[in-house]
């Protein structure tokens, strides 16, 4: 099958930019002297997990328990839940503890320590940091770690076995030096918190940091025992747009039909709307012309040059035409490729990939949606 | 089972408030004279198709042919697909025909009526018109409608049945006089492409119009054989924003947990982030402090006042708080509903409603995503 054969919208992924992607991270973490710990929350694909971790299945991230579960039921058993948890959730956690994997949960909260402490299965808890992103995390020099700690120094079975951060701000910013700047006191926070629950009499053996762009930035990673990182492994507009990626390392993109030409209002309509691309419009804080997508041929994934999606409705995209010119180039029941802005979002919206080998369909891999 | 002890995030329905929203549609259908062809790209539900359809399935709305044989498997057979048709899924309509459903496509391109006329089997297609919109379709007085019906005159077995219109732009406006305007120039343009038609000799047997905010505004449906609407049976902020109903019409909504309280950076965190909400921001076109979704009780889905999702991750959703109060009404662990922005993009993302009696969870629907 090819992939003009395949029915639209669909989700196709470019194999050998993948792993061109996930060689690049890989080579980035051999060289710091930490391992890779990828997040799945972009691909969630035993798949992707498998050619991602080198076939060894060696330990990932995710971001929902049912994540967790499915790549426990794919073999994958060294597992770190990296949003915080809940005190409901945490029977939840520990049938994952029991069936064998190893499970890392996390809270930025001294009261879900406590919790964690006084449920009796044998947790192991990261405390989160807030490295300036200020998303979640306590902050690495304040009173909270260590009441995090002290809420888990009397507990039976569980232990604080480490700290973790992300630096989400890194997204935000579009130069080296920059992101640069955000890896530094990334790695900087995180290594002060361990250092402290350490010397709170804490084992700490995870010291975590990690996002796409500071794991590619990193030129230090003294303290730290793993990165965290998870859309490098396809790219996207959003991480093109700063500098991390080149257009052409993007791995994932949405195959479209053009289902319409309204010349009235100088538009062409996919087939391809909110739900297929996502309204996730990141990319446009440094692109502000990408919209939705960057219309590609279908086969090359070559962009047409100047046609972007510019609105979207649920299940049309509108793709705004200057040049009339494009409405002979892509005539009603043509085929398109579109560079998502947030290859995670985006993804999210199918229940496969259709797998390229060229313009060759491959294979089918699944994904694990919802929660 | 209580709403308090199902898993996070998740998407409940208040049955009642559906119901009301449901007659509140039948009846403005009745009273106009027309037929009420209910859109279920917003619940892609059979159980809510049935109760939007008084449990006779009659003819109803999608947006996918997924969708279409997703509802013909349970019953639904007079169906109308109003996305426009391209060649590549004519086969595809085509079985569903086989099957016995009474399927209307779409189109607003001379090619593809040739195309759909060419195919062999017996289609009814639908010309799309434009009617403000400035999505797809054909001006009701313009040139590519006689060429659409052109195209259908030597048709062995398909025919031009009608026309088919969407005044998506009374989204875009919050006055009862605009909606009613555009109201009036959608009847217009619908039945003046139908009267152009029927000239040209063809069987004009359906004349479709209707956006939920224009049905329900509508004065005078003469000429028109139906009203398609969908959002109406949850309704959402967006609609609410624009006055079209009330924040307690809303049915369905995202119950979440607080994971975490980030006091520096001042914001409670919930388990409810993109993916869970979507990253539609129609309301805050006219409500710009709602951000993500509207923050309420969990019980009685009243507002919580003055919380707001003000941004989002892909798995965290941020509340900003102003008055530290909040953070002892939401202590960690403790659970919110959150009203969505737009209940297509947010329901888009489950794969069932758990549907609510008060504050028992009395039954779960599934739903069909997806293409």
């Amino acid at each position: 099958m090819q992939i003009g054969d395949l029915p639209t919208p669909a989700l196709v992924l470019d194999k050998a930019r993948m792993l061109n992607n996930i060689n690049r991270m890989t080579a980035k973490a051999d060289g710091l002297g930490v391992a890779l710990r990828p997040h799945l929350k972009t691909a969630k694909s035993a798949a992707v997990a498998a050619l991602a971790t080198d076939e060894r299945r060696y330990g990932i991230t995710v971001s929902t328990l049912k994540e967790a579960e499915y790549f426990a039921d794919h073999g994958f058993l060294d597992i770190t839940y990296a949003v915080g948890i809940v005190p409901g959730k945490l029977n939840q956690a520990a049938a994952l503890l029991a069936r064998g994997v190893d499970l890392k949960i996390i809270t930025d909260c001294p009261s879900v320590a406590a919790a964690v402490a006084a449920h009796g299965a044998p947790f192991a808890l990261l405390a989160e940091i807030d490295c300036g992103d200020h998303r979640a995390g306590v902050q690495a020099d304040g009173d909270e770690l260590p009441a995090i700690g002290a809420a888990m120094q009397g507990a039976a079975a569980a232990k604080l076995s480490g700290v973790l951060t992300h630096a989400g701000h890194s997204y935000g910013v579009n130069s080296v030096a920059e992101i640069e700047a955000i890896a530094k006191a990334e790695r900087a926070a995180a290594v002060l918190a361990a250092d402290r629950l350490r010397a709170a009499g804490h084992a700490v053996t995870t010291v975590s940091a990690g996002s796409t762009p500071t794991a590619l930035h990193m030129k230090d990673a003294t303290g730290l025992t793993e990165l965290r990182a998870g859309v490098y492994v396809f790219f996207d507009l959003d991480q093109q747009s700063r500098g991390v990626c080149a257009e052409d390392d993007i791995a994932v993109s949405v195959l479209a039909s053009v289902i319409g030409h309204n010349k009235t209002a100088g538009k062409i309509l996919l087939d391809s709307g909110g739900l297929a691309l996502s309204k996730d419009i990141g990319a446009n804080a440094f692109r502000p012309e990408v919209g939705y997508g960057e219309v590609c041929d279908p086969e090359t994934a070559e962009p047409m040059g100047g046609l972007y999606v510019s609105s979207v409705s649920q299940e049309h995209g509108h793709v705004k035409v200057a040049d009339p010119a494009a409405y002979d180039r892509l005539p009603v029941g043509s085929k398109v490729r579109i560079l998502p802005n947030h290859a995670c979002m985006t993804a999210a919206a199918y229940d496969c990939y259709h797998v390229l080998n060229g313009a060759a369909v491959a294979e089918t891999w699944d994904r694990v949606n919802g929660w």
